[in-house]
């Protein structure tokens, strides 16, 4: 099929079903005695146990296995912002990979604000029946901050559109290098596409969040030019918003100028999060030999797929399950999850983020030029990437007491 | 089994299954092809179209059958105010029977605030998902501010404690004055107890939510005394907050002042949403002839069945599972939100909750003394009360647009 052609297969879906997810019962409920634990009398015990002690919450509830997932529809897909209404058959279709690819119980929330306080606020009330928040299809810059001030309430907070991105580019991108002999630490990258996605992988590919537990463990890459709508992001540019001003002062050292000719220029990979067919096939032409090209601009990429291998690039990755290589956030935000509430991870760090693109790496044992990355519905990535994340947050003791 | 086996015996259930609710795909998803329409990149196109038309997500999303349970756990059960984690156990049984009784996929939000300006607020940002909210033990009189203020939101919002026990209590009160030969329109009654379920209770015996719609329709009964802790409420009484000062107004016309004994006194029936334990042979023999004793303190009565037989009750209604005549939220709340949605109500009328109350009625043709209401898991009952609640919305233009 044609993308057009999903487009009215799925209304036709969306139609039929009437939503896409549904709540059902674990406990029996076909008797009065049923009803007596499951509900009243019985159920005043676990709530008295749990108002003594919160904790066991994570025992007695939903909150063992529960993420919610969070957006104010400020950046869906690549429709921008439509809204909280129109997020819902997103955040449903998040919520039943969810539950297929590791077993997590995941339920939309989606915000009618659009205000960064007011979603912080509104996401710290609703904790307490949840285990862990996925944020999704917020916009940049305003992620940066909500994701950063709910860092610090007791279950694990991710924004999937900057770090399941990153964590599934930064297993590609080992495993590209691999296919095509070049050194990863030796690369240099372009990243075009200043939004959550591109300022994730970025610092993702300098090691930029920088801590003890990523000494040793994070490889960087020789260097990485950003590049936005308006050109090459350097020092000199006036026009930078401050998470755009603070990258600017860690990517880019030879301080290059101009477009994304002039950054493609002798550079080993593109990682492309940006807009439909602003590549050329000349542009990849400039590139360095064996060529590595992430163009995953949804649904039409930067650079068609034949198009960068005309023009000499060696592998090619898009967003989309028609060509080889799909680069999927699925890949990564359903096994992240399960491992942090498997390993009653507070929070996911940066160590156990890595871990995850490690671990997603290895689900390939040779990489080839069509074979970076195993399939979204690959069986046992999710449980692959959970061990991974699940020992990284024990060894950083990031287990709640 | 005793209440306190139930105890223990529901730690056991909730502790081995984990929570009670979990999520599951209502869609195929074992192939590419059905990634592509149940996510990216079919569902772009529903996306597009909610976003041009928000009422669309009345059809291609959950938002058709799912209703939020919110709770700030300030009033839960019977145990006071144990906040919003102790009150997961509960919101989750609810869900389940949401579910079982009419097929209505529910799901808990435990808030963690207990401000009713920001609860409102909460209910509000979060509605975009959902097609109905339904409010859960609020403590009184902050959910009555609260109900009111998310009346206009467009779609059902109803606080349970307050109508569901009404609607219930209405039902069972009209089949036990059918039992024992009194005329409805001629009883004195008396309401122990005026938080949430006390006032609503109170309202809807005196047809006091009056409007076009009850005219020719709400039947009242003869006089209401109330009572709460302190004892009769009377106009006189100088401790009475807002509403229990609306309520001074319209009750207890002919000034009776004192406490449970002096209210009891030639009252045709009682209905206790108060106290264990706080009502005595003696003042059941107070009462008229076959007088009718609704007991429904929670797990402990105001009187137990025995007792209060002993003292001349010719029918007892409590709210235990273990006694003849439960009275059970559970038998109206699925009903009224399958109405509700069935019929595209934009809220739940008061035209609406009688018609549930009759509704309910007439599931038992011939009312005893041992049979005024049907068991909460006898099939057919929502079904009942939703076409009725349908009828009475579609009556009152009610559906959106």
């Amino acid at each position: 099929m044609v993308c057009t052609d999903y487009f009215e297969e799925s209304l036709k879906l969306h139609k039929k079903y009437g939503g896409k997810i549904a709540i059902e019962s674990k406990v029996p409920l076909a008797t009065k005695e049923d009803l007596s634990l499951a509900y009243t009398p019985g159920v005043a015990q676990p709530s008295r146990e749990i108002a003594k002690n919160h904790a066991l919450a994570f025992e007695y509830t939903m909150k063992k296995n529960s993420v919610a997932v969070v957006s104010d529809g400020s950046a869906v897909l690549g429709l921008g912002n439509v809204g909280a209404e129109a997020a819902i058959p997103v955040m449903e279709g998040k919520a039943i990979l969810f539950k297929k690819l590791a077993g997590i119980d995941a339920f939309p929330i989606c915000i009618k604000s659009q205000d960064p306080q007011e979603i912080v606020s509104i996401v710290k009330n609703i904790a307490p029946a949840f285990g862990g928040i996925n944020l999704e299809d917020i916009a940049a810059p305003k992620c940066f901050e909500i994701e950063e001030k709910l860092q610090d309430i007791g279950i694990p907070v991710m924004h999937d559109d900057q770090h399941g991105t990153a964590i599934v580019v930064l297993a590609g991108l080992l495993n590209a290098s691999r296919a095509v002999g070049k050194s990863f630490s030796e690369m240099k990258v372009v990243v075009s596409g200043s939004g959550a996605a591109g300022t994730a992988i970025t610092k993702m590919l300098l090691c930029l969040d920088e801590g003890d537990n990523t000494k040793g463990v994070c490889t960087s890459v020789r260097e990485v030019i950003m590049v936005d709508s308006k050109g090459i992001i350097h020092k000199g540019r006036e026009d930078l918003n401050a998470p755009k001003a603070v990258l600017a002062n860690h990517t880019n050292k030879r301080n290059v100028k101009g477009s994304l000719v002039e950054a493609l220029n002798g550079a080993d990979a593109f990682i492309g999060v940006s807009a439909p067919g602003i590549v050329t096939r000349e542009m990849i032409s400039g590139m360095n030999e064996n060529a590595i090209v992430f163009a995953m601009a949804n649904p039409t990429p930067e650079i068609m797929p034949d198009e960068a291998k005309a023009g000499g690039a060696r592998i090619v990755a898009t967003g989309r399950s028609d060509y080889p290589n799909q680069v999927n956030n699925a890949l990564a935000f359903p096994g992240v999850f399960r491992g942090a509430l498997d390993s009653k991870a507070t929070r996911i760090s940066i160590g156990m983020k890595l871990a995850a693109a490690y671990a997603l790496a290895t689900c390939i044992s040779e990489p080839a030029e069509k074979r970076i990355l195993p399939d979204v519905l690959d069986s046992g990535v999710a449980t692959r990437i959970a061990g991974a994340v699940g020992k990284a947050a024990l060894e950083e003791k990031l287990a709640r007491k």
